[in-house]
């Protein structure tokens, strides 16, 4: 009694975002393509995220050339992008015919498998962008981003799977992108999606590696009927990254688990990788260790120093543990939304604010969006008191609707807008790259005709670990992350000066 | 229905022996001495393995008063040592009663658990060392080193853990040194030797996590009955160290497995140790990947960076993967030997030499020893053929007995030369230190009185981030790692300078 476990690579994608800043250029990626494709994996992961962002702010490269470039290179094994649900790839909600012509643009480009997800699992986020894959023929893929509260119980995320299988979704990824998801519900929540999805739902399980006990997780997962698993070869591994390829593949030695991978070809990927790695040196994250605070904290690490940051600028960095006590008082009354990107920023932020100012004196407009319903439905409860602050404080309604049927059509004119810019080519891609980038798009249509650059073959420069910052969208939007906003505030006499930025 | 696992902790030994060449002070462990004592670990390790060395050779720090203070820090917690059988701490075998001397000062001093291991898994080179920790009162364990091989079956493996228990050990570690240890075989191991034993014979896990894959060996063989497990806190884990103990006890949850360690001491410990650690990044491996690669060659990392170093100073870099090839040859001919320190580095130098000079046409002493049972005997046969030309090149014949049975009596002797040293103290524990680091001890002797000294608070020097290198013992033994040998060796008309050192 054998089965085979799929594998899908993350290396030319999430890989590179979480350990080098997704920086890693086009030109070090296309020598081990041919290799990749060959390799025997379920899927490649090779766009979205952020290496759209990335290519157009830091690499001077077409996104669009980039995808059909893998599509050429890697015909036979399905291409996988991630994709934030009505976000696309930027920072905030968007119309959904924007929404439908990026899905229509990437399938037509070489895309195969949609991954599809929403910071607040509120599955109306995801519905244009799961319709839209769909009419392509192409693969879509809910994801259920895992996080560990109160009222995130396995039954519920079961219920979610559940609701986007009905949706249309082809498979279910179980997406841990904080490192939280330990062995034993990783195993139940597998079971619980097979038995009340069928057992011929596809599963899939992405885990990063940052605390150090998810390839028990990924084992404890194949053993409750998991089809699918992400994976980087090593060389391009753990820390904040992901569990290695070959370490999976030899987990399941002699288990019954087989796989199909071609082991010679991943040597030689890992090889060419553990060069190539040296070469971003300046952009590689430090720590290759095991996280394992956020087990005792549920506060992810990127979000803790973001506000120990905060604190130090406010001169008051002897306030982390009380900011520390504060989260879970201020995810509470937001619903417990799980904590990523933009959640957790908003969130940390709002704790600074509580702690500094007293609850709920000062308000991020981003957390009053999220109060209010701008960001979409929690699985738990808002605190009423709270939301009556909230629409106090920023005159506007609580919605309970999908957030983008409050967002008109707008593709036509983000066209007219884009293709007025200098150097823009005309293209649909061109008016996408424009939408979720408005304020980078202009300096990359200027400059995309000088060609990529590759940021490890530059002269030093300062160091740059972090992620890229987020774009500043247009400001009229709703459920937005909006540029640094600076407030004044002055409690028990003491002047304060508190700025929110977008996330690091 | 749950079980309770115990852990021990290997910050204080094996973990900064792996990661920081056991260069740790003991005044940067005193600190924590109290937490860890009170964490609820069945054990901690300490002392042993390479730290005795590293303590004469580079702290100037009698090792002996490291562990009296060690006991009067940690009263409540057993401590735990690593200790080489016939070898005892040293780089050659000793005759029984400088191994009794041994085990009763260690045990006068307060030491609790001797884990004892030959590098050969002969039963006979533990014996005399059982024996005299049985007589103690103290928990003599007994080890299996794990290693892959045609003959390393688990039966094979069930077999020895038998013949230990027979032997008076009082538990099993199933020690796996190089990360092989998949998870598949961690559960078969764990459950042959409950069958073969009985239920109640306590196994012990040590995996080091070099490969990424042993976490989830640990968590199979828990599921297979194992009752303690190593691990070390996670600031100190990882790369060529251990799995991190927090991951460990948060890998259980909800699994009907439970522990007894205290997060919150646990939590001190480790924030300690991440401040620690950047003190002795002089020392600091520069890895902490995972390093899969040994599954596909079967070679050690260490090992294989040895030949590479070997072959590049004979300007024969290209030779490497004929080198690879010849590894398993000369495993063969010797009877399989687990690749671990010393064999790990005869076999690979040997394979150096086949490669450069034709097989068999140069031998080092050590291979020769090693072919002939100077060593102890291997599990699997040795190659007539190649026995035959060990024997005639040195003049020495097989044995077939205990390696130790030929060595007399020396303590006395050993006793006369030590206590003749200036600043020896009179003690059998400097006779100890003089019996295992003869060229060593002479120096530290003199300089004791000057006290400890921490090499993390040194002006900066060279980088030194290998293992401390083997002390040269006296010349006349059978079974030495002897001072490096330069061969002089022509071969089809070129001259070949060849030197064989003691592995790093």
């Amino acid at each position: 009694m054998t089965r085979q476990i799929e594998i899908t690579e993350l290396v030319l994608r999430d890989a590179h975002q979480s350990l080098m800043a997704t920086r890693m250029a086009m030109e070090d990626m296309i020598p081990v393509c041919e290799d990749l494709d060959n390799a025997g994996y379920w899927s490649i992961e090779c766009w979205g995220g952020a290496t759209y962002d990335s290519c157009i702010r830091f690499l001077n490269e077409d996104p669009w050339e980039r995808l059909r470039t893998f599509k050429k290179l890697m015909p036979k094994t399905p291409l996988q992008m991630l994709l934030r649900g009505q976000n696309i790839l930027g920072y905030r909600h968007y119309g959904d015919d924007v929404v439908e012509h990026f899905v229509e643009k990437a399938a037509a480009n070489g895309m195969d498998v949609f991954r599809i997800f929403d910071a607040l699992n509120d599955p109306r986020n995801l519905r244009t962008a799961v319709n839209a894959v769909r009419k392509t023929g192409k693969h879509a893929q809910g994801c259920i981003c895992y996080t560990i509260s109160p009222v995130h119980t396995i039954g519920a995320f079961v219920d979610l799977a559940d609701q986007l299988m009905e949706m249309g979704c082809q498979s279910i990824c179980i997406k841990d992108m904080a490192a939280l998801l330990k062995p034993q519900p990783a195993y139940e929540l597998v079971k619980g999606i097979k038995a009340q999805c069928g057992k011929e739902t596809l599963v899939h399980v992405h885990t990063h590696a940052t605390t150090g006990v998810t390839l028990v997780s990924l084992m404890k997962a194949i053993e409750a009927g998991a089809d699918i698993v992400d994976t980087a070869v090593s060389s391009m591994s753990l820390g904040p990254g992901h569990n290695p390829t070959e370490s999976l593949v030899e987990m399941l030695e002699g288990t019954g688990y087989t796989t199909r991978v071609d082991m010679e070809r991943i040597h030689r990927v890992n090889e060419y990788f553990r060069k190539i790695r040296n070469n971003y040196k300046k952009y590689l994250t430090d720590f290759q260790g095991a996280e394992t605070d956020i087990f005792k904290s549920q506060i992810p690490g990127g979000m803790l120093s973001n506000m120990e940051s905060q604190l130090k600028q406010q001169g008051a960095g002897d306030k982390v543990q009380e900011v520390l006590l504060e989260v879970p008082v201020v995810r509470k009354a937001s619903g417990y939304p799980p904590l990523v990107t933009p959640t957790s920023q908003i969130v940390g932020t709002q704790a600074v604010f509580n702690v500094l100012m007293g609850e709920w004196k000062a308000m991020s407009g981003e957390f009053a969006d999220l109060m209010l319903g701008y960001y979409g439905a929690t699985l738990g409860a808002k605190e009423e008191k709270v939301q009556q602050i909230a629409a106090e404080k920023t005159k506007k309604q609580v919605i309970t609707c999908r957030p983008a049927d409050l967002i008109p059509n707008e593709f036509d004119k983000l066209r007219g807008e884009a293709l007025a810019l200098e150097g823009a080519n005309g293209s649909d891609e061109d008016v996408l790259t424009y939408a979720m980038f408005p304020q980078v798009a202009p300096k990359f249509f200027r400059t995309r005709h000088e060609g990529p650059k590759n940021p490890s073959k530059e002269a030093p420069a300062p160091a740059a670990k972090t992620a890229a910052p987020g774009d500043k969208p247009a400001a009229t939007q709703p459920g937005q992350l909006s540029a640094p906003i600076t407030y004044a505030v002055t409690v028990n006499g003491h002047s304060h000066k508190v700025t929110v930025a977008p996330a690091a």
